[in-house]
């Protein structure tokens, strides 16, 4: 009896083990087609001996940030951070009561911020990016995120993150893909605190980047941020980026707009099975529902392009059972 | 009996496995100073619980490559491939004959090379490295480093990388460190190597490189190499560098000239046990003898720098069995 139950015991943990056994890995997705496309790519690209098996150094997998991984209204979260910086500064400089774009920013007049077009926010970014070293900014990053809150839903900003696509990072990765980010926001404004939220390490995070000055300060040697654009991560930025940093054509590749069309496009013109996703921001009910006539996140020529090829789209409001990550 | 020599079997097989009983993972070089301060970083930062333990993500080791991992003796191994492209391109450019500084490289002469200075230089890179797609490049790379010898000791370039750094790396990642070469040559001249040599891959290789166009070509995309500079990966572009690839700052450093000294620096500057290494050419019988007063691969500042802080320098002649690795 005893020997019979150890058997049974053992027959159980193998069956469970099994892929169909599995726990779901991605319990915040609706069962449904997206979801299925999403597992029957990575079972087939990870199954040894398959016909479409990818080998484990080959499988890159890319994700945007905003509006993809994490929510992007109603506006970029990082313009939100310049926002806090400016008013978080404004003691120390008088002066910007009376100066554009200080003044629109601190009285709340996103007329009058928009009258000063990319001027202005080149001017805000320079005052909140540059000048500074590289360990000054990320403390400085590191401190906003962990205390600022979105001005709409009150939530941290960390908490703003979907919690399926979390899933869908955290899955690839137990399938042996490395995740990368690849974004046009900037890249030292993720690194300090997508480690922690999405498991994506520092050296794994693309994004827009300033130049940097090195510089000995009483011998100790600094980088210190400069107001000079390095890359533009969007767009044509993005296949640059991924070239320039990984060096291999990624086999996956998630984004939610046309600034991502790029990278897809780049993506799925490789030999072999590939993998290109678009997030669709379908659900103005738990979150913002927008996509061709909106300004930020922009989802028009990719969305046809998704049609034309048969990309996957997640439709937000259907796919999703839950979308924020907890607090 | 049978129990006895089974726990013998066992133990013999327990210490075998203890760190002092490991099979010797630095058999190319001389058991000294140099191997020991070498082997006694990488245990005590491995050590969990030690003081000086450092957590696996955090193991950033960089390497550079000219005079580090290879030899760059008569001239940095890529204008090798560089005066080898101009005489493979020259049949289908009779205007070269007559046209500096093509007819200097053409006519092997070095002096009407110089003469035309960095300018001339940097229109042989400009026809050699740009104009052509990324996957282009990467092919004609590949099939030169297959095939092309050196001038002076004939030997095909891979055999030409040093034994016991190529030891050294393996020894590294045994030991969960992450091994990068951060190096002044070019960042697409590498990659199509190094992964096979080294066993560093694409995503860990950071070089100098020139800008990139993504464009479409009848339809598909295509990234062409530009003649505009990027980054020059070399003294102060080091620590840019590995900021911009990795976002943090290296626990181990291993270089041969002064402009390793900004990236050495940079990497002792951080707290906690960091290592800092230099590749001195003192073997003029197996390789060359050259350090303050040689154009190529100056090591100057770097070692008087060496000398104050106690940095560890490797006397290629002295603490190496074997210099090259074979064919």
């Amino acid at each position: 009896m005893k020997t019979f139950i150890r058997c049974m015991l053992c027959l159980l943990l193998a069956v469970m083990g099994m892929p169909g056994w599995a726990r779901d890995a991605l319990p915040s997705w609706q069962d449904g087609d997206t979801k299925r496309a999403i597992v029957a790519f990575v079972e087939k690209t990870t199954r040894e001996g398959g016909p479409d098996f990818v080998p484990v150094e080959a499988r890159i997998a890319t994700f945007d940030n905003d509006g993809t991984l994490w929510a992007e209204q109603p506006a970029y979260f990082q313009l939100m951070f310049v926002f806090d910086r400016i008013r978080a500064l404004a003691p120390q400089h008088p002066e910007w009561k009376t100066t554009e774009p200080y003044r629109s920013v601190l009285a709340g007049d996103m007329k009058g911020l928009a009258a000063g077009g990319e001027h202005g926010l080149m001017a805000l970014l320079a005052t909140t990016h540059a000048g500074m070293t590289t360990d000054e900014f990320s403390a400085t990053v590191r401190d906003w995120i962990a205390t600022a809150r979105h001005p709409e839903t009150k939530r941290p900003y960390p908490a703003m993150t979907y919690q399926p696509m979390r899933e869908l990072l955290a899955y690839l990765r137990a399938h042996g893909y490395k995740t990368y980010i690849v974004s046009g926001g900037g890249q030292e404004f993720m690194r300090p605190w997508v480690e922690q939220t999405y498991g994506i390490p520092p050296e794994q995070v693309i994004g827009s980047y300033g130049e940097l000055r090195y510089e000995l300060r009483d011998g100790t040697p600094v980088l210190v941020k400069e107001a000079k654009v390095g890359l533009v991560d969007d767009h044509a930025g993005k296949p640059v980026g991924i070239q320039r940093f990984i060096g291999r054509r990624p086999v996956l590749a998630f984004g939610n707009s046309d600034g991502d069309l790029e990278m897809l496009q780049w993506t799925t013109a490789g030999d072999g099975p590939r993998f290109a996703g678009l997030v669709h921001h379908t659900d103005g009910k738990r979150e913002w529902a927008y996509d061709r006539a909106s300004k930020i996140g922009t989802l028009d020529k990719a969305l046809d392009m998704a049609g034309l090829r048969g990309w996957t789209v997640v439709d937000m409001a259907r796919d999703w059972r839950v979308v924020y990550s907890n607090p």
